[in-house]
């Protein structure tokens, strides 16, 4: 039986997540709920699209909470995740990676055959060909974004001219219907000052602008133009030339979106609703332990957790290997045992270590989802 | 479908690894072979045991090559990685991480029920107590073996004397065995220098020597004494105090120990087994590429991967978030869809990433292995 499985008879039980295996990848339900809540209230009341970010949780319950929400569709970063994601009953995904071996477009033609409303990008008239060609005698057009690079080098076309070549490319092919653009900018998204990180976009999306006035200026005017993340979101939505918004962090709210002032005013717009339950498993040193929770359970890319209860806040956080950490705090006595939460470094890598989510109300484990898409890399 | 049992049909077929979707965990079989031989006529020539770690590779299918070559046993950083391989058929098992909390001594107690050969540590009187709580009534002992701290302050006891009492208590208890002495010198195991890490070793063996010298004074000579690691198996093997060598890194050969010199020799005893396929998805930019594997297809812990492969060797990578990483090689001309191998950064929490090797022949690919005990953390 899986550690997982041996969970499943504590679910409703008083006070059953201090008797969880850890670590474990805890979920606050209620916490949750706001934050789908929230961001829906704010796109509806600016009046602009949600296409939330399914990389983030890789989860079919979460997509399905925020579509009922309101959500017009989700984004999977890759096929691997849609294709699990549409296993589960999830359908209106935009692949927001381009598709391009020749095995990878070939899923993409089956998972278009099964499902109505996938949606992918492209960056490369070589893909758009091939795109074409596999598409080829199915029963409705595959809708294709064009990928706008805003500067990162990532994806994306590099001009607006090479964005209108694509655009006329994908609008006079047979198959494929011609969607709109992305222009996801993932280096401003984590700028600390809210000030700061709005200037940085007003500039991007001057160049955005540029783009689709020669497009519009060609009879190509973008039905979509999808992007923005949780940093953005607000900024976004005012200046109004994004109409959707990918956003995906908002649902969690890691270490790396509380250090950013998401809206420039006082109260954080959401709250931390993931969490890592962990133990002390080795308290043999003054003011110190080892927990059991290490690089295979906590995302090292995205700086340290910070402990959210079961130690002092302001105790410091030590990557001791795969398996292990160490929280300092000087004049605290840890015994074996304690039980530790921590707040998550970078939230989809996290999650990506984990096949479920313990999700919770309070101390009480309330239900058990399985982080459908885990590894779907591919 | 799975994208892995999508690749099962491609097993035994010419030059199939061409055709996996990726990022792939790619296993190189006869270098594997070679690895596992190698190590194995090594210990057979120094007259030491081997208890490989199977959290460096948490497959069944590795573990039983191992203990085909001669191992004695092999070892799990924790239970749950223990449960998954028991389920295999794979016994034997030192678990190397103390087992503490109330519910992970139930299922460590459920286990030695389950198999013959399972073996903890533990480094706290009140583990020992509980662990000889929880097995009253088993059919055999529980054997128990003391962790040393070398110094690092992760898991094992602070002192000789500590050592000495915790022996005591386990030797004393009706239901454990007191079978020995773990000493693993993590903090040791990367010194690029063959020199300096023997220095390190010969100083950390001068303690757990007089640690021993304690024991056997107290008629508590320890019957196993367990520790050294990849990066320091000739020197334990030299200095013959630790008995049984748990090396991990061995089997695959990652970039960080690539980068120590593991021998002393010009030749290194152990080749790169473990490499990571994936393609570029983007080439917008000039010598530049962008492919598809990020933080969730490498770790990012150990620095990282370099291209074996596909790219000119001297490219450097630079990850490009989740799901991305960039190479940029000035004069070459990167093309969509071009095929790069790259070698692990640190093989074990890359690895845990996977659901499977794709074991591979040259160009073919001949088996796909679970990784029997991906996620198994708890």
């Amino acid at each position: 039986m899986s550690d997982i499985d041996l969970h499943r008879p504590l679910i409703g039980q008083q006070g059953s997540r201090t008797a969880l295996n850890t670590p474990a990848l805890v979920l606050d339900r209620d916490a949750l709920g706001r934050n789908i809540a929230a961001m829906a209230a704010f796109a509806k009341a600016n009046a602009i699209a949600l296409r939330p970010h399914a990389k983030t949780h890789k989860s079919a319950e979460i997509a399905k909470l925020q579509l009922a929400a309101g959500a017009r569709g989700i984004c999977c970063a890759k096929l691997g995740e849609a294709e699990a994601l549409a296993g589960e009953g999830v359908g209106a995904m935009l692949i927001t990676s381009p598709v391009v071996t020749p095995q990878a477009i070939a899923r993409l033609a089956a998972l278009h055959k099964q499902i109505a409303g996938l949606m992918v990008v492209a960056d490369h008239p070589d893909n758009v060909a091939a795109l074409a060609a596999a598409t080829k005698g199915a029963a409705r057009k595959l809708p294709v974004v064009v990928d706008i690079d805003p500067g990162i080098r990532r994806t994306g076309v590099a001009s607006p001219q090479a964005a209108l070549a694509l655009a006329r490319q994908i609008a006079a092919s047979e198959m494929l219907h011609y969607a709109g653009l992305q222009f996801y900018c993932g280096a401003q998204q984590h700028i600390a000052s809210f000030a700061e990180r709005r200037a940085a976009i007003e500039d991007r999306t001057l160049y955005l602008s540029s783009v689709i006035d020669l497009l519009r200026s060609e009879g190509l005017a973008p039905e979509i133009v999808t992007g923005g993340g949780t940093g953005t979101h607000r900024i976004d939505a005012a200046l109004g030339v994004i109409n959707e918004l990918q956003v995906g962090s908002y649902v969690f709210m890691d270490k790396q979106y509380l250090d950013c002032d998401l809206s420039g005013e006082a109260i954080p717009p959401f709250e931390t609703a993931l969490f890592i339950d962990a133990h002390v498993i080795s308290a043999n040193a003054p003011s110190m332990a080892t927990i059991d929770s290490g690089f295979k359970a906590l995302s090292t890319d995205g700086g340290n957790p910070a402990v959210a209860a079961g130690a002092p806040a302001e105790a410091a956080f030590f990557f001791m290997g795969d398996e292990h950490g160490a929280l300092i705090a000087p004049g605290h006595e840890f015994k074996l045992g304690d039980r530790v939460t921590l707040t998550a470094p970078h939230c989809d890598p996290t999650v990506n270590l984990y096949d479920a989510y313990h999700v919770v109300r309070g101390d009480t484990l309330i239900d058990i989802w399985p982080v459908t898409a885990r590894g779907r890399s591919r």
